[in-house]
């Protein structure tokens, strides 16, 4: 299963993976997805906002349990991040199975669409839109790299825009979603434990920084003649990440566009975005606030104009305290499982507003992610397996 | 003549002119050259390296007077850096005509190709193939942005790659090459005069600073595990500046590529491109030596590796006196005319180390270049025409 996967949408040159929302490289996951839902002799299908679905049971029952995760890539992504929770979860299936299980409640494996924004620069856009947190129409102009807009990726792929919006009626239907996902950091490593449960998730969101200046000849204009946002943008992302330091926070300027982009030009525009996470809402406001502060005071003397527009943001997200819990007496068998808040945006804290959700962690020995060197060991992929069939047989079976 | 060659080429978005050698635009302005010199019935022709040429007199008597600038451009560059040059070429041999002045010796209009070098990266291509100071064969493997290369893009234009290389036959019969040139700083404009005479062009050249981090997620990533290159760029970006004031010299990073480039992803690999230039040799390496070693010393903390390629190095160029004081004289009408270095490149830099040259600039009131606000008044470019004329006369009609 893993191995039919590992070959789509991988980059020779990098190692890394480029399966980005509505392309080829997503079309041939989603074909993998719907033949391993086959395989199994689930019930397939896609909602009206692209997500696939694979049931065991009858989905209109209710109180379903459902688990997955996605398997779209940020550019050059790692193979865990996402997949592992889609793969472990039809391995769960197999797992409950093989135990002679028998559910009393409806089961499913979901894959949502467009987790990582990669494309189309708005995170987690197929659960965001099924949890009403997305308007349709916004949804349908937001815009790729070359200016094709996400309805026009989407028919191009076969799918009708016009269907998408919030689906309260599908997510009635749940009565507890469990994502597994690979551990972007060092947490588990440093307990030793293989497998941990998801707290909360850190508020986070984007900002995107244009510094304009005036372009001009980099051979003949003096510096003092300059208005050089090239200089205003640089002195940005050192205060970002010293102010970060100072707040016990995260601050990230990991994307950068220059104009005109001329090695023999001042720059006239560069727009830089800022990624910024923090442990609550209040530290993260008055960290970017400090950022965009320092920000302006240096463009202030490099004549240069600074504007800060917020392209997203997602507030805390507590996982319901509950579920939380019951999951971790469910995976706890010689020691307690550690119980940790992350950084990361996920589709389990978009739904986490409509239904209970919950997340499980697999250990990555060196927490790299979102990146070609991203690892977890066999062992500790089989033991999620085990921890995911665990939790869905607590839910589902008894 | 002026407004016909205006719309090539440019962007309705930004004003600013996109004429990239071998592309479409480029084609249009070629065109619109074999135009202009076969309404004025000069000799048409197209030198190995895919120079434009438009003779009055026999090419082969020897000792010709060629004047002529290019037609390429920086991205979003603006409309005087280059066309100036070409189109004051063809009106001062109207106004020569007009005159009556019968030249003694050959004159021609040149218009030399990929003078910005903003698609494959080297500047002043046609004319370092021509003076023999760019080997044939890395001229045709050089690339654009997209990887296709100079000889498949000249190919495709309908040119013979395998031709280019060192004309020495055709520098042979050049007794003098003037090029006028819009100015790029504001020494004219300080000075209160419309034209004047170029000294000698700066040392200058490109580097490329390689900075190697490692991609990881930047929600999760603890800032104490970073190796985020984007930082020891930044750092470097300001430290250039600095240095470069205490140097008197000029350094600028206008061009900069991240990978993975995804806002939710720290950067693996943060490439930029530095412009510097200063009086003296010795000045510039010890500049970008100090640049480099600042840059090593962030590296180090950060955790990034840093690696720097010299992309292309002109030595000082220093315009043959005897010729820039018969211009000077010739120029100077009721008050001598001013004689100042520049910090940019030409064509004129190139050819000066094969034929006797020289340079006419004509006044930039804001001094801005390489972007859609460059400009010069009427009356200036007026002034230039004539200026180049009285030139013209003086070296081929007396």
């Amino acid at each position: 299963m893993w191995r039919d996967l590992a070959a789509i949408g991988r980059y020779r040159e990098t190692g890394g993976y480029r399966r980005y929302a509505w392309t080829g490289a997503d079309a041939e996951c989603r074909a993998w997805f719907r033949a391993q839902a086959e395989a199994r002799e689930l019930a397939y299908e896609v909602d009206r906002n692209g997500n696939q679905w694979a049931w065991l049971g009858d989905p209109e029952a209710g109180g379903a349990v459902v688990t997955g995760s996605h398997l779209d890539s940020v550019p050059d992504g790692g193979a865990f991040d996402g997949p592992l929770g889609v793969v472990s979860s039809f391995a769960a299936l197999d797992e409950l199975r093989r135990r002679g299980a028998v559910p009393g409640k409806p089961l499913a494996v979901a894959n949502f669409g467009d987790e990582e924004g990669a494309r189309f620069g708005l995170a987690c856009v197929g659960s965001r839109l099924t949890a009403g947190q997305l308007d349709p129409g916004r949804a349908r102009e937001l815009r790729d790299g070359d200016g094709v807009t996400l309805a026009r990726a989407m028919e191009a792929a076969g799918h009708d825009p016009e269907r998408i919006g919030a689906d309260t009626e599908r997510l009635s239907r749940i009565g507890a979603f469990v994502e597994l996902h690979v551990e972007q950091g060092r947490a588990l490593d440093l307990l030793g434990h293989p497998v941990g449960v998801a707290s909360a998730i850190w508020p986070h969101g984007r900002w995107r920084f244009d510094f304009r200046g005036e372009a001009n000849h980099a051979g003949t204009t003096g510096l003092e003649d300059r208005r050089d946002p090239m200089l205003t943008y640089a002195n940005t992302v050192l205060a970002a990440r010293k102010k970060a330091r100072l707040a016990g926070a995260l601050a990230t300027f990991g994307k950068v566009a220059v104009e005109p982009g001329a090695v023999n030009a001042i720059a006239s525009l560069v727009r830089g975005w800022l990624d910024s996470r923090a442990p609550d809402e209040d530290t993260l406001t008055a960290l970017v606030d400090a950022i965009e502060q320092a920000a302006r005071e240096r463009g202030v003397r490099d004549g240069v104009e600074v504007s800060v527009a917020r392209e997203s943001f997602t507030p805390v997200v507590e996982f319901a305290h509950e579920l939380r819990d019951r999951i971790a007496a469910l995976v706890t068998a010689d020691a307690p499982v550690p119980v940790l808040a992350t950084g990361a945006g996920h589709d389990a804290g978009i739904l986490a507003a409509a239904v209970p959700t919950a997340m499980l962690f697999v250990r990555n020995p060196t927490g790299v992610s979102h990146s070609p060197a991203e690892s977890a060991a066999e062992d500790d992929c089989l033991a999620g397996v085990t921890a995911l069939a665990d939790v869905l047989e607590g839910l589902a079976c008894r």
